[in-house]
């Protein structure tokens, strides 16, 4: 078993400020990868302190990877403190150098004594993450490598997929790979899958199988030895959640949804109230939705549904803006207006205040196909935040369930 | 100062299927409090290893707060690790037995010898929690306060608020409460910030400042012991940064333009193309924004340019969608549409491809205002959803800057 320590550099961290995700995204990486992660420490930006927690770590783990304080600020003390802990004295990186000069010269700018301490790193270091414009490095100490990367999540988690992963997996070429996968649920709760499944699961005891909600869906994790094996349990799963399953993997509801939308030729509109262009950006969030999305439209006032919608007056002031009835205008009105196959359209109160007509949390969606107008009622619990995104993501799922069909 | 560390066990977050939320809340919780600390350390449900870090805690901290591995289950190692750490037998612990054997009788249950694990506790133990049926406990050691509280997020949430953080102001009446202060910052970069403000730092020594990118903004954290200090540092910070501070502590930035809209008395509405509904999405997460916001149209399609926003063709053909001219029109005409005070509009391509006139980056966004319409233009870096992010944060913050002057 190769085990591997993590330790996250950040005063931020420590007072509560920001939530490391960090360790998080590197266990989960690193185990489905085949590692074991022995322990996972949080210090502040306190040289002392990264300098004590490095060597403890040092004389037990096989390879260590740290986050944090690298960058080019008054506060970052990893680099000092690595120096002092191996005992390898501060020096420029030609590597580092070389690239940290083309770039600036790309934008005619020249190499400032300020940019030194950006490409300073401890004697030995091999840079990493160059290709992103984040500076992190490498260090093999006492035949263990030592990975530093820097503290921002998103380059820290492509430095770990493009270069730590495949480097650990060259170092240590005899972990067992265990076969993975993800199904992703949408629309019913963990205790429900749970119920459903547990029986199941009794007659594969030797498949890792874990729930985790994250909202607002709900992701199983299986693990297996045997790829046969995983295969069997994920065809007996599907059977019994059925269209419950939205996606596997890394795939998004947005993604299914354009998918399936493109295979049948439709072309999509929606007219948001409550969800104030939530759809709309997660729709677009994918890459080519040009091809079945061309518009929408945010109506969050009354006026605005009568106006752009044609929702009639009578209508909003007889049932309210949040009711089956103009929720089915807004759908029908929405596909009029951009002559598209389908309209979608959501109304409700996300609180935390709401209409004499409807309680915070309620929710109409209607969904106008080429051949008929249907609306369902919702009645969502959560703050602002999770009833929108409550709303968005059931209104794309009510959608995908209808082009399944 | 007052130091703690704060210890979490479970091998479910080491091996990366559960993210620990357990030690952000005591960090925030502890830090508020004016406590200090120190390091967080999670291990796995392995007694060596408890016992390992318990000690090594014990030598510095002035208190230590450990959550999980408390439960009934074979997988539950930190009781027996707290005895054998602290060399303390384990008893049964009258008072939790007590308890326990009341809550089964009130259900009519009797305790049965499986019941024993739970109310073995290590000797000197003084139970927690036994109001929210959870068991946790506290030691005194070498004069040091050591809390033990389950692993369930809510549990260990009412225990310390309960009875942990009263605690802790008995034992250390005398701790000075942090004065803190978020300042958050668009539109320059880290390192601008750095550089702007470094030197004026180095004469505050006794206060506390950390930066951190949060993408898309930067934020600057101030701690200090003295409330004077903090405001005269805070103040000098925003002469030299000035409008490039759109915030402080929790204030988003969709809050702030929120509040400058209602001031002035100005209706807003959004044209969005390549943001695809996001501006609307950040606009209408702020409780009560359908004071100032009705409505936004998402013209993702040149047709939808034409049709809805009364782009005229010629322009869109000879510009294409994404450029200064298109941009100008689409501003002006969603303030015409929506009879609003000010218009804004943002076309430009988030990639992977782009158009014939511009390359993936390019962000063209149209401000019309009651007097006047301007348009600038930019270039972004990053993927998809962070030029989605980066365009619509930036035209929320071009609003921003002309509504405060």
């Amino acid at each position: 078993m190769v085990k591997g320590e993590i330790i996250i550099v950040g005063d931020e961290i420590l007072s509560g400020e920001v939530q490391d995700t960090n360790s998080f995204e590197l266990a989960k990486q690193l185990s489905s990868a085949g590692f074991f992660i022995e322990r996972i420490t949080v210090v502040g930006d306190e040289q002392k302190e990264i300098v004590d927690v490095l060597l403890t770590a040092i004389k037990k783990a096989d390879f260590i990877i740290l986050t944090g304080g690298l960058g080019p600020t008054w506060d970052d003390k990893t680099v000092k403190a690595v120096a002092q802990a191996l005992n390898r004295p501060l020096e420029i990186n030609k590597e580092a150098y070389q690239h940290l000069k083309a770039c600036l010269a790309k934008h005619g700018k020249p190499f400032l004594p300020s940019h030194e301490k950006m490409v300073l790193l401890p004697a030995g270091s091999k840079p990493l993450g160059l290709a992103f414009h984040a500076c992190g490095f490498k260090l093999i100490f006492d035949e263990k490598p030592l990975y530093f990367l820097p503290g921002v999540p998103k380059q820290m988690n492509q430095i770990l997929k493009a270069q730590v992963l495949p480097d650990l997996n060259i170092i240590f070429p005899n972990i067992s790979i265990l076969y993975k996968k993800t199904l992703r649920i949408f629309g019913i709760s963990e205790t429900e899958v749970s119920n459903k499944i547990s029986s199941l699961l009794a007659s594969f005891p030797e498949i890792k199988v874990s729930s985790l909600p994250c909202f607002p869906e709900v992701h199983l994790f299986l693990r297996a030895n045997k790829k046969e094996d995983l295969d069997k349990l994920v065809k007996e799963i599907k059977t019994i959640l059925g269209n419950d399953i939205f996606g596997e993997d890394t795939e998004t509801m947005p993604e299914v949804v354009g998918k399936l939308l493109l295979k049948k030729g439709y072309h999509l509109s929606v007219a948001e109230s409550l969800t104030g262009g939530l759809i709309g950006h997660l729709i677009t969030s994918v890459s080519g939705s040009s091809n079945y999305f061309d518009r929408g439209v945010v109506t969050y006032s009354n006026q605005a549904k009568i106006e752009l919608l044609g929702v009639p007056k009578e209508i909003v002031n007889k049932y309210g803006p949040v009711s089956e009835k103009t929720a089915r205008y807004m759908a029908e009105g929405v596909k009029k207006l951009a002559k598209s196959d389908i309209g979608i359209a959501v109304t409700g109160y996300a609180g935390p205040t709401a209409g004499p007509e409807a309680e915070v949390g309620t929710v109409f969606i209607g969904l106008a196909t080429p051949t008929k107008i249907e609306v369902t009622e919702w009645h969502f619990n959560g703050d602002r935040s999770e009833i929108k995104m409550l709303a968005a993501m059931t209104a794309l799922d009510k959608l995908r369930r209808y082009l399944i069909l």
